[in-house]
């Protein structure tokens, strides 16, 4: 049976059945302190996708794989050729996790497309859910790497060859895991896509709003550096004579915090990875290596505020007498989501009556890289204390299963144009 | 044949058979660049341990080892009953070492007695070459470990449950090499202690002299720090709301920096060692952890920088919005050595027209702790350049054959005195 769509603008989404998908990809990986610990090509990440693809397939999804590892699951359209719409996140985690961030706007997608089914609504266009790999970065730099390929900003065999920390390579990591795919996804076939996402700040907590719409992303800068010094005893070489590397990086650190702050409350600063070598008591280090990065919602003014750090190489090293390097750089950002989806989102959610308002989002997310390629927009649900990339991040049916049916239903719309 | 002591006050070490035995070390746990990494109670540790004790038993040494893994190989005395003379250093080295250090002591205290040996020299008092355990204190903390339990400093139960970074216990990975030796070895046994060490500092490279009286050591202050903040997403968390152990740990890294350089150059300050949590890309570290030591020539001036340095804890953790804790300190040197001793070594230098001057030790020595508990003596012998705990130490026979010289007939005459 065939329900016609008019009648169907208010259908909801089992939040029951949502929430226990989530409960069992927490069971995937679990980290110590009650969230995840998941990253991108692990044996956990590939026990979750096999899990998704199961879950696709007794959803009567056609699953795809593509050379990145990134996972599509389509439903059929009434038009085949017309082209898709794409809704997804990434099922990775951090390395102390929650059990949200990406997860829940992946699971979205396949409710949204559940919900579908229960109501056996057709719909002109395909719908896939899709779920990228190494969102993340935290095995793989940069982070969500397999947007990226996908979206043809970085050549496939770059891709591959990237390193997990100097051992395995992205591509043999794919292989070993079986997610090497055969298939060649086009973003040309693709008519938009929807990424539903915990917002990783307390705006909407703050307020007691249900939806962000988010119009667009911080522009962030990253940086790899490499301070080199020489090692020598910490004792009998006097401070003349150092050329410690420890010493050149936490100048570097204070100053980048000095940089989020003076741009404050929007900018941001973080080095998030420093390694010390050799790291041991009585030796004074040859070699430290940091990863940084600078946000800000303006585009100019996180450039300013990179300038500004990397103004301020030469004078660290100066004063450690180090050599100081940008191993690596790159930048992503600066995006403004597709100004058609976000005025359907809102109307959505206007005729819903789901509380929301307009938001900009500071983290990275796949949606970035995808909205180069294709007419993008981002919906952010609250997230308890705006607490993410920590196990104790939290959310509930309650706060969530909002957003989700205003997604279920900008899709439904859209699907049916 | 024994030859009467007062014609032989000028016998002369073997220096191509202490560089073989040198050049023999070099080859047990080799490094990367020319030096040695061979930790502690390591698998290249035991090889270099069983190899020094068939020299001994080949030089008709009586070997014991004490229950802190120690080394003590005895050459018999006219009077067996009388204190002996004891001559050491350490066969470890940290993990990108020299072949030098602590090495040239222990083998140098073996070529003593070879020559002695060599001319059949009876001396009245028995001599013993030591190799003390854990010098370095790369594996296990606090260095200088197996000098501290042999001096009463440490309780025995207390040293053999220190652990490598949260491994095997040092008890165990004495076991496992098979040094966890039977014998009691009591300081009152023994009359004196000499140690003979590269200086690891370049003034006499630099003067051009050939020994460093060793008249006492800095004072040294040790703390190993706990700094304790929260993980969040290094994007969406706004200044205000972090809590960076990572930007908590660099403010105390630069404030140590700046008072070495206030002290200079008598000064130094060092943190050698930084581990953060969770390292990773994206995420604020919630945790760091260092060590930290400060060491000033002067007691009290040592005591005032260490002192400086805790007054900024505070004031670091509350810029960083962190909790910043001691978890562990200790403290070394403030030692003078034994003045008997030192005049002893002056007039044997003085008399075999050896050029030498007076000096103090910067880094801590296994004679520091031995010398809380038998009359102890340091002589420095130079190295290229002052480097040291660098694969680049270099010293040749040249440079440190008149020490040796010096060290042998200063036992020869504190032994038959």
């Amino acid at each position: 049976m065939r329900v016609a769509v008019g009648k169907l603008n208010r259908i909801e989404i089992d939040s029951a059945r949502l929430w226990r998908d989530l409960d069992a990809s927490a069971r995937i990986g679990p980290g110590r302190a009650g969230g995840l610990s998941r990253l991108a090509l692990s044996d956990d990440d590939k026990v979750m996708r096999d899990t998704f693809v199961s879950w696709c397939k007794e959803a009567d999804l056609r699953v795809r794989v593509d050379a990145f590892g990134n996972i599509f699951a389509r439903r059929a359209g009434l038009e085949e050729s017309s082209p898709a719409i794409l809704i997804g996140s990434h099922l990775d985690t951090q390395i102390a996790g929650g059990r949200y961030d990406g997860i829940l706007g992946v699971l979205a997608g396949l409710e949204v497309i559940r919900t579908l089914n229960d109501h056996a609504v057709a719909t002109r266009r395909p719908i896939e859910v899709v779920s990228w790999t190494n969102e993340e970065g935290v095995r793989f730099q940069p982070p969500m790497l397999g947007s990226g390929a996908f979206a043809g900003i970085y050549d496939p065999d770059w891709v591959h060859r990237q390193l997990d920390g100097g051992r395995a390579t992205f591509a043999a990591e794919l292989e070993r895991i079986g997610y090497l795919g055969p298939d060649h996804l086009c973003p040309t076939q693709y008519d938009s896509y929807f990424e539903l996402h915990i917002e990783q700040d307390d705006v909407l907590d703050a307020e007691g709003l249900h939806v962000g719409i988010v119009t667009g992303g911080f522009k962030s800068f990253g940086l790899e550096l490499c301070v080199a010094g020489e090692n020598a005893h910490s004792g009998p070489t006097p401070m003349r004579r150092r050329r410690n590397a420890l010493v050149g990086a936490s100048l570097l650190i204070a100053r980048l915090n000095e940089i989020g702050w003076s741009h404050e409350p929007e900018g941001r600063t973080t080095c998030s990875r420093l390694t010390v070598e050799p790291n041991r008591y009585g030796i004074i280090p040859h070699l430290a290596e940091l990863t940084v990065d600078l946000r800000h919602p303006d585009a100019a003014t996180a450039a300013e505020m990179c300038s500004q750090f990397r103004d301020f190489l030469p004078l660290a090293a100066l004063k450690a007498n180090v050599e100081i390097a940008v191993a690596r750089e790159w930048s992503f950002g600066d995006v403004a989501f597709d100004a058609k989806l976000i005025n359907l989102v809102r109307s959505v959610a206007s005729d819903l009556g789901v509380s929301h308002r307009h938001l900009m989002s500071a983290a990275g997310h796949d949606a970035y890289n995808i909205s180069k390629v294709i007419p993008t927009v981002m919906l952010f649900t609250p997230c308890r204390d705006g607490v993410s990339h920590n196990e104790r991040e939290h959310i509930e049916p309650a706060y969530t299963a909002p957003g989700v049916n205003v997604l279920l239903n900008a899709v439904l719309r859209r699907a049916t144009a």
